[in-house]
């Protein structure tokens, strides 16, 4: 079904005067883009084709769109650094490519060409380079998305797309120090089910989490703990990021079940334990258990994983009117070394012994 | 939350020149749009605003509007007849606007006036009321919809929206008459979980319903029967439809149980049964059940109701290599009786005890 494309050139149409910088210290997250952005297009007997790299722009959707009606969209996340050398690079992207070609095939959209997005993505950093912030804890937000655009309103896969790659410069996550969030435990709202769209990157998960975001928020927590859609038992994931507890010495995050996703952040973390020789291991864990742990004074940390935050440490999780603090409430030891040790990898300051960085030449 | 609008004037932007009319006889569903469309914003702080009747024509969206991200999007659906004495007849409008506000609820999104929003749609037929076919079985199908508008890629409600109001001319669900389907019980996938989006008209219920459609349309069946999230064990629905059970004369359907979708059509059924006294009960039903029913000699019928088909009779039910037929793969005597009365009414052929007709003058 994935058409080689290799051979298509990508068209470059590029703005003809160039957008102000934004002060790096008022840097938030994806409300600032680039003055470009890629865009190609899918039609059915054709492939995909026409790869362009245009300014930043609106699009033009008619009314009835498929994407606007039923939701058939996948997008991914990652981010661009500069090195101290002044080269530009990304994170196991190709990871990200996989991903899209499995939320894809979820979704019923056609598979882009890995390798061609890739370098499509390449060819606009470039283009871009100049918006990629220098100061410690900033990057550039990389925003590959697909979207749906028959205008029809039968509910069938669509039989047109655009795949587009927008790029937003985001401020540090952590303004003053790496630190710990409050997290809320959802005992209503499910986010995703086995069978669902769970471990897929598309926009209903996103729009079935906000309900219980806000209430969460409204009383004053970061996030939400959700649980497994049938039980209510099992722990899934933390806001839009993987979590992991540490228990006794050893790390504990849930196994890829197929309702949770399988985060790249989550990926690399386990290979680095591994690499540490610290005990990791993806199973099923219920909230009790870790209720029991903490009881059993042997929840040492835990903490939320994802492209936005890296390591995001939870310093207290509340539920049915309960409360635990972990670690005093404080960022533990190993959240703070994967922390350090990732983000050193992805900015070029650390060693990169499992060859996770690609340079942008 | 709910702004009063009522004092806010329709802007009309009429087209200059019309489209030519479909073919009658060649009208399928959902690809032919009207001269014209309805559409207001929402702006946070000031409410929705700018009513206004303008040509049905693409919109312009920023590429990062979180409609084509999270999927923070709410549609309804329903139809416009014309009646013998060429008056417009709608069928229980205001329980759509109903329903589209608890979808809002759910998706975060501001509730719409409902008294506004059916203004807004008669004015907009008023318009287009040379749009209605006349031909038996076709009618006007009405998509109101609200997207989601706000460039931002944080995941948070977004602060501005479009509601719109888009018309089709559709043919005849039946061409050659009322016909059985054949449906394939769906042993993988599941649509909804409780605690999820199901009881919401929101996009990614149907994206999520896509991949588990395809298949069974391959294997040759018309729709998929969804089972529970939790258990897979209880009937939901039958592809966008919700579904219905005659077993040893009494008729049964799925409980609102919040993962099925608050159906008008099933409503009205139910109001209809009881009206002829026949035995109608709401309640949670499994496939065993089912299964037994049918062993037993007792499934007499079954059926989906939706605003597309109205009633679309059962022929045969697939599941794990079994398969049962229903009534010889006939349509059955209570589900012609249904699909005539409640067409009958909707097109102002027969009389209408409940006072569902609004008259749109
Ligand atoms: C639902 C969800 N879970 C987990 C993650 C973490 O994935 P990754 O580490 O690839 O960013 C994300 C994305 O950031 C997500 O949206
Ligand atoms: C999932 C789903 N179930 C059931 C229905 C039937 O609802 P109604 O009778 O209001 O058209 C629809 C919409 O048509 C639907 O999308």
């Amino acid at each position: 079904m994935a058409k080689t494309i290799e051979n298509l050139e990508i068209e470059y149409q590029l703005a003809p005067t160039k957008k102000q910088k934004p002060n790096p210290n008022e840097l938030g997250f994806g409300r600032i883009f680039t003055d470009h952005m890629f865009m190609m297009d899918y039609t059915e007997g054709i492939g995909w084709h026409d790869p362009r790299i245009l300014p930043y722009q609106p699009i033009t959707l008619d009314p009835s769109a498929k994407v606007l009606h039923y939701g058939q969209t996948v997008f991914e996340g990652l981010k661009a650094y500069l090195s101290q050398d002044d080269k530009i690079l990304l994170f196991r992207p190709e990871k990200n490519m996989q991903r899209m070609n499995r939320s894809n095939d979820r979704m019923c959209i056609p598979p882009i060409d890995e390798k061609f997005a890739l370098e499509a993505l390449k060819s606009l950093l470039r283009v871009e380079k100049d918006w990629i912030p220098k100061a410690e804890g900033t990057s550039l937000y990389i925003r590959p998305f697909i979207i749906s655009t028959e205008p029809f309103l039968g509910i069938s896969p669509s039989i047109s797309y655009h795949f587009m790659i927008t790029l937003s410069p985001v401020g540090a996550y952590y303004k003053e120090g790496i630190n710990p969030v409050k997290i809320a435990v959802e005992g209503e709202f499910v986010r995703a089910v086995k069978g669902g769209t769970g471990d897929a990157k598309t926009g209903g998960n996103y729009a079935a989490s906000l309900k219980a975001q806000i209430a969460a928020k409204n009383r004053g927590y970061s996030e939400v703990l959700w649980l497994d859609g049938r039980e209510k038992k099992y722990i899934e994931e933390v806001g839009s990021m993987n979590v992991f507890f540490k228990i006794g010495g050893e790390v504990v995050t849930p196994a890829l079940n197929g309702s949770i996703l399988d985060g790249i952040t989550r990926n690399s973390i386990i290979e680095l334990l591994k690499y540490w020789n610290v005990p990791v291991v993806e199973r099923q864990i219920s909230l009790e258990e870790v209720i029991q742990a903490y009881n059993d004074g042997k929840l040492e940390e835990a903490f939320g994983t994802g492209t936005a935050a890296v390591i995001s440490p939870i310093g207290e999780f509340a539920w049915e009117g309960k409360k635990m603090i972990i670690n005093d409430g404080k960022t533990g030891d190993l959240s703070k070394k994967l922390y350090d040790t990732l983000t050193g990898i992805q900015t070029g300051e650390l060693p990169d012994p499992f060859g996770w960085r690609v340079v942008v030449d």
